[in-house]
C-alpha cells in the first residue's frame, strides 16, 4: 500500500462499476489503469459473460484487482452504500448538458471522500449510460473530445478519470533534479570561464565577445541550470582552454 | 475536421512516435485516442510484425489514421523535422528525474506547435525507451502513478497525453446547462410558494417555518438552480397547493 500521504494518496474510497461489460480484455485494462492510480474496488453489475483469459492478458499486474471483482445484479445495488454517484456519458443530449469534466469533477470526488464512499459507473462499451442508468446518479462526467468522435475506449476512460483524481488528491509531488538551480556566482564564473575559452579556442575576438556572450547566456538560460550543469561547462571551458594553450606543435602548423 | 477553434483546436502538429510496438491491439487503440483528441500524425519506428486485424478490430472509427501510419527505420528518422521532442517513461532513474507530467508539459508542447512539429515518442510495451532512445528528446514526461504500478498501457498513456494537450489548448468550453442561473427575484417567490405550500399540506406549523425554510432553502441552493428548475419547482408547489384546497371529502374524513 501507500508508502507516504504525499506520494500515495489513498483513492480507495472510490468504487469503479462497469455495467455489463462486453469485453474481457477492456475489463483487464481497467483492472491495470485502477492499479496505476491505486484504485482497487471494482463491480460488475448485470454481467454478460466475459473472456476471462483476456482479461487476465490485459491486466497486467493488476491480477489481484480482477481476481477480486464484485458481482452485482444492478446499478442500484452496485452504488447502494455510496454518497456521490458518478455516471459517465460521452454525448450531450437532452439531460446530459449538465455533465462536468473529470477535471471539474475530481475536487468534489475528493472531498466526497471524507465522507463516505463514490462511486463511478461506466456503461457498456457499445451503448454507453442509459437515462434509467442516470437515475441512480448524483453527477455526470462526460470527457472533452473532438465532436468528430467522442466515444472513448472504456479503459482509456477509466485511466483518465482515475489520473485526475489521483492528480486532484494531491498525490504527486514533483520529485525534480537532486541539484539545486545554479546560484548567481556560480553563473558568473561559468560565463566568464567561458568567454576566455572562446576566445583563447579562436571561436570569437574581443571585439565581438560582448554580443557573442549575450548569445551563449542565452542559451544557457532558457532551461533552468542547476550546480551540477555548471560544474560540467566549467570542466568543458577550462579543457578547452588547456588545449589551446598545450597544441602540439604540429597541429598548429597545420593551420 | 474542426467545427470550431474553441471547441476542436488544431493538434495536427502534434506527431505520435510508437518506437517497435509489440501488440496491434495497442495500435489500434493508439489510433482510437488520437482521433478522440483531434491528432492523425503516426509513425512507428522500427516496426517489429504486427497483427494488423486487432489493429484494425480495437481502431475502431480511427480507421483512417492507421492506414496513414508511417513506418521508418530509426526515432532520429521519425523526429527529424520536429522541434520539440517529448520521450516518455515510466522510470524515474538516473538521467530521468528532469521528467515532467503531462500537465506540466502541456503548455511548452501548445506553444512549440506556433512554429513546427512536435513529436512525442513511446516505447515499447514490454522496455519502454531506453537511454540511447532519449538521445534525440528535447524533454520528458512521465505520468504520474503510485509506487506500487507505474507502468501503464500505452494505449492509455496516450490517451492522457493527448488529453491533457487538448485541453492545454484551450478546446474546451463548457457548453453548461442552456438555461440560465436562477435570479434573486426567482429564488424569492420560489421559497415563499413553498412556504405556503409546506404550511398548506400541513407539513410544518407557522411557529417551525423560519427553521424548516432555513433547511429547504440550503436543500436547493447546494448546486446550481437554474430558472427552469425554479419553473418546475414552482408549479409543484402550486399544484400540492390547490390539492390541498380541493382535497375530495372522503380524503379529508380519513384523517
Amino acid at each position: 500500500m501507500a508508502q507516504g500521504p504525499e506520494e500515495n494518496p489513498t483513492l480507495e474510497g472510490v468504487r469503479l462499476v462497469l455495467l455489463s461489460p462486453l469485453y474481457g480484455g477492456n475489463v483487464g485494462s481497467v483492472c491495470r489503469a485502477m492499479a496505476n492510480m491505486g484504485l482497487s474496488d471494482l463491480v460488475i453489475a448485470a454481467p454478460r459473460e466475459l473472456d476471462m483469459d483476456e482479461a487476465a492478458r490485459m491486466s497486467c499486474s493488476a491480477k489481484p484487482i480482477l481476481q477480486s471483482i464484485r458481482y452485482v445484479d444492478s446499478i442500484a445495488e452496485a452504488v447502494a452504500d455510496c454518497g456521490v454517484v458518478v455516471g459517465t456519458t460521452a454525448r450531450l443530449g437532452l439531460y446530459r448538458q449538465h455533465a462536468q469534466t473529470p477535471r471539474e469533477l475530481a475536487p468534489r470526488i475528493v472531498n466526497a471522500l471524507d465522507s463516505g464512499k463514490v462511486a463511478i459507473i461506466f456503461g457498456p462499451e457499445d451503448n454507453g449510460l442509459q437515462n434509467e442508468d442516470l437515475e441512480c446518479c448524483t453527477d455526470l462526467l462526460r470527457i472533452p473530445t473532438t465532436d468528430s468522435y467522442s466515444s472513448l475506449n472504456i479503459s482509456q476512460a477509466v485511466l483518465l478519470c482515475c489520473y485526475e483524481l489521483y492528480v486532484c488528491k494531491g498525490a504527486y509531488t514533483h520529485i525534480g533534479e537532486k541539484s539545486e538551480e545554479a546560484l548567481g556566482a556560480s553563473r558568473k564564473r561559468l560565463f566568464e570561464m567561458w568567454e576566455k575559452m572562446l576566445l583563447d579556442i579562436g571561436f570569437m575576438d574581443e571585439e565581438k565577445s560582448q554580443h557573442m556572450m549575450l548569445g551563449v547566456r542565452r542559451i544557457f538560460s532558457r532551461g533552468s541550470l542547476s550546480e551540477d550543469d555548471v560544474a560540467i561547462l566549467m570542466g568543458v571551458a577550462r579543457q578547452a582552454i588547456w588545449s589551446a594553450a598545450n597544441q602540439p606543435a604540429k597541429q598548429q602548423e597545420c593551420q
